[in-house]
């Protein structure tokens, strides 16, 4: 698949490094096109020997094309790259991977009760374009390595679109990840609350975001 | 300690087992005076070898001097146990295990957003009887035996008086779980919220009911 990433920060280092890790196409988008390009360089650098990682810079018309466009930007960034990008995005599908945290009192979320980020930029992307809640119950150094005590890190998927929800869940499992489809897009309203309270009892659990959920059986 | 658990259903098995397996004292109080019998019956003839189980049933007094009370009933019956002890309770703790599942849709929560049922029950309860949050994250098939996939089971505890969680950490632990404090008694919204989702996907992800949560490092 084609993977574009939207974001040059950690996650979006993460995700990458599982996608390369999975044989796809990385197509890195930053307002900064430094910032992508370093972390193209650096993703290529730092493959395992024998890779070929297919890892490159991109302007925004990267998003054309792409099987997923993950937005790896802090809500409520993610808001206007969804609508900003309107129909360039026809065929493809957004993965809001974002924890709508207050970090002003770290004690919530800044949407609304009865609503998720991902609802929300879902309201915002053009029309036929389906978003896919996955990710974000991940923290960036763990999901880098993809395991947590020796096991596949679980990747919760919440989506009303079955094709989007195929697609991310083949990113995850060629990854060496565990996908785990959980329900429809409300369901991201569960999943952001959840990883609102990991982060937020990171401290009192001496756990240094080095952490994962998973459901175990 | 003395561990009073009010209701004998699934949830007062698997909790008492564990208690049990604690050395604490059980008592088991329940509208049926032979249910909560024959399930102290049940759990003196079920203990290990060697083992001296110190199980009865009990009326509602034994609800008095009792470390902890467990409500192990359904939300909202347990709004009424709060209100009805008044201030037998005085030295105890409460402990919610609830889930508030509106099951008539299975898409949410009966409790308004932006709340809990852990809080609705603390606002019910004698001032200056402590609630806790706990067990809600477990199923009780999975709880009565202690682990999932050879792990000893997380126990998820909210509350806003130390001593409480402290004394729902020590059952926990005791009996061989993992107790994991995530802070103040609002924290019981989100861990709702994910139990409801957890509950919600055990068909989807073919769990049957035999799975967990849990936090990894």
């Amino acid at each position: 698949m084609i993977i574009t990433i939207v974001g040059a920060g950690n996650m979006a280092r993460s995700i990458a490094t599982r996608a390369l890790a999975g044989e796809h196409t990385v197509r890195l988008v930053d307002h900064s096109p430094q910032k992508a390009a370093d972390l193209a360089e650096q993703l290529r650098a730092g493959a395992p020997p024998g890779a070929t990682p297919d890892v490159t810079q991109s302007d925004a018309i990267g998003v054309e094309g792409a099987d997923l466009v993950v937005l790896a930007v802090p809500y409520p960034a993610g808001l206007a790259v969804a609508a900003e990008y309107g129909t360039a995005l026809a065929g493809s599908v957004l993965v809001d991977i974002s924890n709508p945290v207050d970090f002003a009192t770290f004690d919530g979320l800044v949407v609304a009760a009865g609503t998720s980020a991902a609802e929300r930029i879902a309201a915002e992307a053009a029309p036929g374009v389906p978003v896919v809640k996955a990710f974000n119950t991940c923290f960036a150094g763990t999901l880098l390595g993809g395991r947590v005590a020796g096991l596949p890190l679980d990747v919760l998927i919440a989506g009303d679109d079955e094709e989007g929800k195929r697609r991310v869940a083949e990113l995850a499992a060629s990854g060496g990840l565990n996908p785990l489809d959980v329900g429809p897009l409300r369901r991201a309203r569960e999943l952001e609350a959840f990883q609102f309270l990991h982060m937020a009892a990171q401290e009192r659990l001496g756990l240094n975001w080095s952490s994962a959920i998973k459901i175990l059986s």
